[in-house]
């Protein structure tokens, strides 16, 4: 495994510091830092979220892209100009399941993702630890994201998962079956 | 800990890669395989979810049995004819405790492993990291699940969770207190 | 590392087996300990839940301190007297944030566990890797419960975290970022 990953998969719960975590290892990259947004800020606690994580960055090296819904292009048009960091794939989805079907999105984005030859690290949640939802979409969501993450993970050099703020490796491991 | 560990547990979240992980673990083992099923398809979205798990699995070499509630018999009737997949464990006690206690059945399904001569695979989901569920039932269910893992894990020569399809030891384990 | 952290954090899901790996961690310390339970037995549901915990930690050597608010004082004034078990965290964070803002009491709390001379052994639980809650309380409970588990692990020497009754080391870690 390089120093250097291409394409690093974070993922944790809410509040685990995956965020933090996935900004600490794009800033270990050389060169440019785009910060690739994937939220709509649709209501107030969400903005609050979104102002959150901007403080959190800061403004030094970060140039920020906000893209809900077409992240393969988002990534097809920065390649080349540093690494990317995207935060993150659950709400992409959530935005992307509104509108259909996230299946060809999903594989458009391993596609766009397999293709990058700058580095990205990207964000996502672990979301299917609780009690089974009583609410047929949030179950239907849960089954997608969970694919979703097992796509992504599947071609990713390195996943982490963040837990109480530790980072845990997953991938490459040592003791896999 | 031999190449070929007679109890294996498989636990992680709801489309964490749980049962493939599982399926490729049994696959490992020579000899006959047998799926143990432990679904009742009471629905469309159960059926459609039991047919997704079978066509993954394929037919090669694969017999399967539904034994949605007598685990420790259909253990008992089939040691000695190959490993066996039992996939899963959450739907297996929710299956017993719309009868009663499930302390009795749980401790049976237990001595039951505990005797086994054959490999047996065993599929568990991790669902109490969620928030506390508003509902008496369900948190009832939480305690008696996490139980039950703690007890199946407890006599497994080897446990493993799975997270975004990527499989993580959790026995043996280095650095244990 | 020393044998004997003084910090230690334990997480974990619900009956993932986190109070008793606390409690074997704490046993292994030399000297008098003590109990700093943090649970109000304010139903039955939680009289029960008290008790289990009561029956499997046993009298033999364990003084017990309830302090449903003041972690930061009971911390200060049992230091010197051998190991404390605070259990749990998330009972307390509870109870603080039905009075008001969490955050002072957390910093306090972390101050109190960064001037400790006797080792304590703390509980927690991970509860967000569910799926979203609908309730805007339960979020918000979710994230100050995941800032404070990330301060506390932050100043932890040694964290763990309880899947199905076995113990996952966090910190400290080979292979980190």
């Amino acid at each position: 495994m390089s120093k250097h990953p291409r394409i690093t998969l974070v993922t944790g719960g809410a509040r685990s510091g995956k965020s933090a975590l996935a900004e600490s290892i794009a800033a270990d990259h050389e060169g440019g830092r785009i910060y690739i947004a994937t939220a709509e800020a649709w209501d107030d606690e969400m903005a609050q979220r979104i102002g959150l994580h901007r403080d959190r960055r800061g403004s030094d090296g970060w140039r920020t892209i906000e893209e809900p819904h077409n992240l393969a292009g988002a990534l097809a048009r920065t390649d080349g100009q540093g690494v990317r960091l995207v935060d993150c794939l659950t709400l992409w989805l959530s935005n992307v399941m509104a509108e259909g079907q996230p299946g060809p999105h999903v594989r458009a984005l391993c596609r766009a993702l397999d293709a990058q030859k700058s580095p990205v690290v990207v964000v996502t949640n672990e979301l299917g630890l609780g009690i089974v939802p009583e609410n047929a979409l949030a179950r239907r969501f849960r089954d997608e994201h969970g694919w979703m993450n097992q796509a992504v993970a599947g071609i990713a050099d390195e996943v982490w998962m963040a837990v109480s703020g530790l980072p845990l490796r997953l991938k490459p491991q040592r003791g896999t079956p």
